[in-house]
């Protein structure tokens, strides 16, 4: 056996609590080598002779690895766990001092406490959520008072550029709320809403006011309140890693220099500031004088961070946060969020932006989820642009989901697209198969869908900001067949519990026809999924499995 | 090559900062098979074209894995890079996505920002440290008044009971600091002082009094202050994870069960408290009733605590803390802690007790360093039983070192024994020559080597109670000559700044032989370490390397 291979630690993602009293481990192997894995365990005070054994089950595979999982009861809360491993010729043992054929040699793996902070307690609604982005500028005018001036007309038909205003405001939203029940989405994210000179208002100049040009405190109450009535829950942007330079602490510090008692609040090289050329101060990305990083490790600025986070979280009764840049900003102060928001409201979800590995952030201690950019690369070089094989693609997205912890895993944000990104259908070439055979993907895997707004009524974009052209609204102008195609998953997915809240397991895969098969199960109901990538009608023989014996094969569509 | 076996992750040990502008990352490779590893970084937010390169320097190996290592430079605090591996036959690029023969299909790992929390200081005077452990009910009698009921005379020869008491106190540890100066120790750890009815003193009744039967407040000043004129730091021992049945909230929820608002302070089944045959509260290990386990995840109890960690801190001028049984005691906690005791002493020294692997707690926020159990392990295998070869021995060293942050291997408490451990000579079956190698190689390895008290003289003892016997202080009953070759081997360390500060390196492994070289390098002063831990004479041949080349031999012992 190919023991350099064999991979476990005794911390997330490779083992961690579900509840104070159950840890899950998850044990990294060469592929096809290992016939059968247990873990025994017991409390760590305790004698061998005292510990149970718990069969683990292979619950994923990528091209060179199996994972095995389970679950280890711990009624004491203190874990001490073996592995034990059999291949066809050998039993080996893991634990901490390595890989052996003697137990003893092989030590144990110890986790020493199960503290309600490592427990990452998703709220539940959060397995039944598929979630709209808004971007609001661009999704609806709903008061033409509130016009900036020298708003363009809404034409879908020609890119915006970055600094075009075209009149969405959250009136828009209240409108469209109906047709968003009926699209089948349960959660919308609006990216940010507060005081901000920008289109996109990720430079925020009052983060204690929604902007002027879209709507006021009792309009958004009013949004808030009607998308409840729907049965729709809300979520906000948090720009907690910039603010804008026209935020009323950069302002005194550009008035007072040193004096300023803000001028801590960020990374001022020297006094007085200085903009242009270039800002003599830390900002967002690559020297962006409006977008001016905030000190967030300092008590003071955290503070003042949270009130304005627990203040919207709880007067306007929204359900949840998504993050902005949230990989830049401290640890300490996704914490204190989390506690913060959670005291106010125990079921907000918290989602993070993040582009890459996302596993030291979804330990229990910060976020719920992601946006998950890395489905989306993965769905691209599948369904999109057709470079990768089945093979392939299920080797990124096992190693994906084996990444993060189980919680974390079902509760993904799977988007297509964004604000921040082309969209898919112009990713696709605008080939409309393509995309369909994406979005059902999308609403099937484990994890929340995440619509872009206009993407469900064909919208095509190339990278922000062409990304966000106002939304179509006249009806001869969508793609209603893709609406309706929308529509239809989404209701299946409300339908099948397996699809929301089933675990995962790989099915058929089989790279040379272009058949990526899975299933997904939620106590004893179990719901298959066949998509054919490749280009033409095919046979394939799906065997039974521990789930799919004896099933009944529909095609719901 | 073979791929499955390259380990990287973007966070520790495998990628950490060393400053606010430099990231230290590692990469694993399979043995043998990489000749060259380099690293191409640049900031998140700039093109390939303003990348960087940096050459790794391959540091370390076991049985299976080759390490590289190496510094990249963070202006910006974002980072992101990617590795090239050269092999004889082929390049290949290793990054977020995978490992691809072409650099685009490899992605890039990111190191979204480098934060204050996550660079691990560890105070600079812990790189000249030699730690001296005193367990002070058996170390000294300084005061026959304060001796308790019982007392047992000062005998050395007989094995102590788990309720012995001897007298030991902190006036007779003030009387032998000199002796301790002589020895060339210049760090105290103390196991716990604070009031408490057992010997061990780890049921601590009174955190805020000195055990009346070892002094009082001015004993206790007068000894650190003792201390600190010899040049000697002190430790004190903090026992958070549990209380004593006789502290004040487990005695108010003794007499008012429910009724008492400490109640939360603990968790307690029903009440009242039933403190046998069985306790039914938790308890530290496996129902202990003295030991009641302390909620220290609530914010009032977590403060009761920092409270009397910041006031022992500041009152008595100490240098640090030793934690007890810390890994079970929340991580927001420890957090808290090192930010309290940081602000009351910037430059204290908190090492954990966990005899695991210690990854988690030490990635900047929790602790420096931990008692180093898994070394006395590792030379225990290969100096007294002789069951491993050297081989192994470096195997097994080299994969601690490489699982933590290199500030903190530097700091590890490298201990042969400890008042929970059997002596290091009784486990060399009372083989002096074998416990001699022991310590020249815990005196000249990376780390704070850790003396339990009396091993310096030639103490015996089996598992506690027996390790805990009173110091041994009659000269014609000490073992002079142990106690010189430990004087000698400190001073030595105390005078060849590579010893303390150096990097490391593996000089030469024979395991046939019985050979174990290895190389300290700081600044451009290198020194080698050869052990021949076999029972013979041996010849062998060094060969020169990058840091030995032309070196002079000497033989300093």
């Amino acid at each position: 056996m190919l023991l350099e291979t064999i991979h476990h630690r005794p911390e997330s993602p490779y083992a961690y609590p579900l509840e104070l009293d159950q840890l899950r481990v998850r044990i990294r192997t060469k592929k096809g080598e290992v016939s059968g894995c247990r873990v025994f365990h017991g409390d760590r005070y305790r004698s061998e002779e005292e510990e149970e054994e718990v069969l683990l089950t292979q619950t994923a595979s990528d091209l060179w690895f199996d994972w095995f999982e389970g679950v280890i009861p711990a009624p004491t809360r203190r874990v001490q766990y073996v592995f034990r491993l059999d291949t066809e010729e050998n039993t080996w043992w893991y634990g901490e001092k390595g890989i052996s054929q003697e137990r003893g040699a092989a030590g144990v793996f110890h986790y020493a406490y199960i503290h309600e902070e490592a427990v990452l307690r998703v709220p539940e609604w959060a397995r039944d959520a598929a979630v709209y982005q808004i971007f609001p500028e661009r999704f609806a005018n709903g008061d033409a008072g509130l016009d900036p001036e020298g708003v363009l007309p809404w034409k879908s038909n020609t890119p915006p550029k970055s600094d075009s205003f075209y009149g969405g405001d959250l009136k828009g939203i209240i409108d469209r709320i109906p047709w968003l029940a009926e699209l089948g989405v349960n959660t919308l994210y609006l990216t940010p809403i507060f005081r901000s000179p920008s289109n996109h208002k990720y430079n925020i100049d009052d983060y204690e006011q929604i902007d002027p040009g879209f709507g006021d405190w009792k309009t958004c109450k009013a949004m808030v309140e009607t998308a409840h009535h729907y049965g729709i829950r809300v979520l906000f942007d948090g720009v907690f890693n910039h603010s804008g330079s026209g935020f009323f602490a950069f302002r005194d510090v550009q008035e007072k220099g040193a004096a300023s008692p803000y001028k801590n609040w960020f990374r001022i090289r020297d006094f007085p500031v200085v903009m242009s050329p270039q800002p003599h101060y830390e900002t967002f990305a690559d020297h962006i004088p409006d977008m001016p990083k905030l000190m967030t490790h300092l008590p003071e600025v955290r503070e003042y961070f949270l009130n304005v986070a627990e203040y919207w979280t709880r007067e306007m009764g929204i359900d949840g946060w998504r993050l902005d840049v949230a990989n830049e900003v401290d640890a300490a102060f996704w914490r204190a969020f989390r506690e913060r928001i959670r005291s106010v409201n125990p079921d907000a979800l918290i989602v993070g932006e993040i582009w890459h590995d996302p596993g030291p952030w979804l330990r229990g201690d910060q976020w719920d989820s992601v946006m998950n950019y890395r489905f989306r690369e993965a769905v691209i070089s599948f369904f999109a642009t057709c470079e990768w094989t089945a093979e392939e693609f299920e080797a990124r997205l096992t190693s994906a989901r084996m990444g993060v912890p189980e919680q974390a895993a079902s509760a993904m944000w799977n988007l297509l697209g964004s604000h921040d990104t082309e969209r898919f259908l112009t990713r696709c070439n605008h080939d409309r198969k393509r995309f369909q055979l994406a979005v059902l993907f999308q609403m099937t895997y484990p994890g929340i869908p995440m619509i872009y707004y206009g993407d469900e009524v064909g919208m095509e974009g190339g990278p922000d900001p062409d990304c966000r052209r106002p939304m179509v609204w006249e009806e001869e102008k969508q793609d209603r067949e893709l609406f309706d195609f929308h529509r239809k998953l989404l209701d299946l997915r409300h339908r099948l519990a397996p699809l929301r809240r089933g675990d995962y397991r790989t099915w058929k895969v089989d790279g040379k026809k272009g058949i990526y098969a899975f299933l997904r199960r939620y106590q004893e109901e179990s719901v298959g999924v066949v998509i054919n990538n490749g280009d033409r009608r095919r046979s394939i023989r799906l065997e039974g499995t521990a789930w799919g014996e004896g099933a009944v094969l529909l095609d719901p569509l």
